[in-house]
């Protein structure tokens, strides 16, 4: 790091690394592009990240904290039902990829797929990812237990993750079809049903 | 096309893009590394493709095409209760996966997330594979509703989709984590809870 540096610039290729990896995938975007979105200098580049790959690491976590600043209040709003809180949770990210057309997907989802086992920084993110997505849900559904809302087993962490990959499925189908019909037969059917909630949603 | 096809040279370069393409993805190989690991002239390429991208097409059918004739055959097997038959098959899928160490994930998922809107005629192919898929998934849940096996709503197909997509959304952290644990939760909690059957997998 032979300079000191700029938050300014370090946001600026956050955000750039962010729409061009969403719209277009890791391998297909190069560092030029991403610095000349940026507008900074391609050389600046490795004053702020040692690799592409890191850079992609820091991507997903920045991608990850906006979803967690935008949406996870809900899940511990107390004046909803735990496992309402959760269909909410998943309705607002919806909401979030009708936004862009469903053309998108979850950028997680999309470098989950993308990268290769070469991607080590990157991969460690994701797996970090999924782990406090997780967690975040299965606190929710935890509370939604202890009040008899949702089936006892399995655990509450193998249940959110089933919960979650069901999602990204679903973003999954919904990006090859340019389509909202997965998101609201996820929100409908297979949230409730895994959860093993008999109520529709509110 | 200026020369006669050699279904041979087909073959290879069929073969060489379907393991490149699951190995590495879409847009991190080129059409050379295809045609040498084919062993045949670059140029020969576009002799029987017109694009990269119609490539990825015919590597996505016939990717498709060998999970029916492998696996296929379970969905239509009258000595298995048909719930069981749909489970039967995506154990099979897992255990192509496992074949791969959960490595890989499955080239429909991976290309669904990586190619992009400029993709057309690989991204028209996954729509066909993705409703073939559904309609096969279906016709087995039909039988299972006739039967009483599996729950009335909602529609065949639907939930076809519905499962399909969970499966892949397995597939996928099950790629992160180079992990079968993601796999075996679908088997044996979201695809019964999906399906609506109270029934463990045989």
């Amino acid at each position: 790091m032979p300079r000191p540096a700029n938050p300014l610039v370090r946001e600026n290729l956050l955000n750039a690394g962010l729409n061009l990896f969403h719209a277009q995938g890791f391998n297909a975007v190069g560092v030029k592009e991403i610095t000349d979105t940026a507008g900074v200098p391609k050389g600046s580049f490795y004053n702020y990240y040692s690799s592409k790959n890191a850079f992609a690491a820091a991507v997903l976590s920045r991608y990850w904290t906006g979803i967690v600043h935008a949406h996870g209040a809900v899940l511990s709003d107390a004046s909803l039902p735990p496992a309402h809180r959760v269909i909410r949770f998943f309705e607002a990210l919806t909401q979030d990829h009708a936004e862009q057309g469903f053309a998108l997907g979850c950028l997680i989802g999309n470098l989950a797929l993308e990268l290769s086992a070469e991607n080590d920084e990157a991969r460690e993110e994701l797996t970090s990812i999924m782990t406090r997505w997780s967690a975040l849900v299965a606190a929710c559904l935890t509370e939604a237990r202890n009040e008899g809302e949702v089936a006892e087993t399995p655990g509450a962490d193998e249940l959110a993750s089933m919960v979650i990959e069901a999602w990204e499925g679903a973003a999954m189908r919904g990006r090859v079809d340019r389509s909202r019909v997965p998101y609201d037969r996820f929100l409908t059917v297979s949230l409730p049903r895994l959860i093993g909630t008999a109520r529709a949603h509110v």
